[in-house]
């Protein structure tokens, strides 16, 4: 049934679900929220894109939109076994989420939220490259709070796996290299 | 000097500044973030923008940016004294912050920021309500996790000082009265 309400109080949930890979991986005690990551991650992209001529209206919509399904599945890995699985129920989760909203939204949210994850327009591919970079920027934060490189290097090395952007892999380089 | 990824890190610290109205008269340990905060107001604009046929895009960018400032400042609650100071120091802060941003995209956000301020557009006054709106969802989802009504009220009655919209005051009014 819609309601506005509903959507917006699952949407509060990813306040409290934490960023697991850093409690498992590094033994951060108090990570950040998706909320947090997802707001950083909107904002990145509503600054490159804009600086690129992209659509950053789309893009950041898709930022604001891409873990929003945690609300209901909770944070996952990217090693987390049964991919397949968890793409089966985060689909699951977000029509549901999405059922919450009017027709009309519904459906254009529905078609971003496809052309998110199939990364099919250049504001896509984007999105995906910001999150990790985001990613990055979290470890050089945990980096400077005192957490060994030796935990941190592998979250480097996973967003540089996921960045072909020139501009943005020279952020993730410098965020790698800098000093604690 | 123009240095995206110290924009970016500025922004980052938005994660670990708590809203402090919660700990201070409600006595909650681990609030949460402006970043939390400011991602689910950044979703709520998108959604009631869309829905009310109004620019969504500049109403989520005026979010996002909303609070950026306290990356800097800290967060201040509406009683503190000094008012008229603090609005310097914010105004101070954003421009320290937009400065980090290359000449074109400075001088645009630093106009949808001005315009958001002087609430000088349609976008703008709702992102006000919507500020208003989402902290009593947050008043809310603090009833259900037990703190008292006593102290939740006053989030409550300053969320109705700032909203005039109709349906957004139905909502406010359905999260006051909801049983714990």
């Amino acid at each position: 049934m819609v309601d506005l309400l509903e959507f917006f109080e699952l949407a509060n949930e990813l306040k409290w679900v934490k960023r697991r890979g850093w409690i498992t991986k590094v033994k951060v005690k108090q990570p950040e929220s998706v909320a947090d990551h997802s707001y950083l991650t909107a904002l990145m992209c509503m600054v490159i894109a804009d600086k690129k001529g992209l659509n950053s209206s789309k893009a950041v919509k898709m930022a604001l939109f891409h873990d929003l399904a945690e609300s209901i599945t909770g944070d996952h890995m990217p090693n987390d076994p049964a991919k397949e699985m968890k793409k089966t129920k985060e689909a699951e989760a977000m029509k549901r989420i999405l059922n919450k909203l009017p027709l009309k939204l519904r459906s254009d949210y529905h078609k971003l939220w496809k052309e998110y994850t199939s990364m099919s327009s250049k504001e896509a591919v984007l999105v995906h490259q910001l999150d990790k970079l985001e990613m990055a920027i979290q470890a050089r934060d945990y980096r400077k709070k005192g957490y060994g490189y030796h935990l941190l290097e592998q979250f480097f090395l996973s967003a540089k796996d996921g960045i072909e952007d020139k501009e943005l892999l020279k952020m993730l380089n410098s965020l790698k290299q800098a000093k604690a």
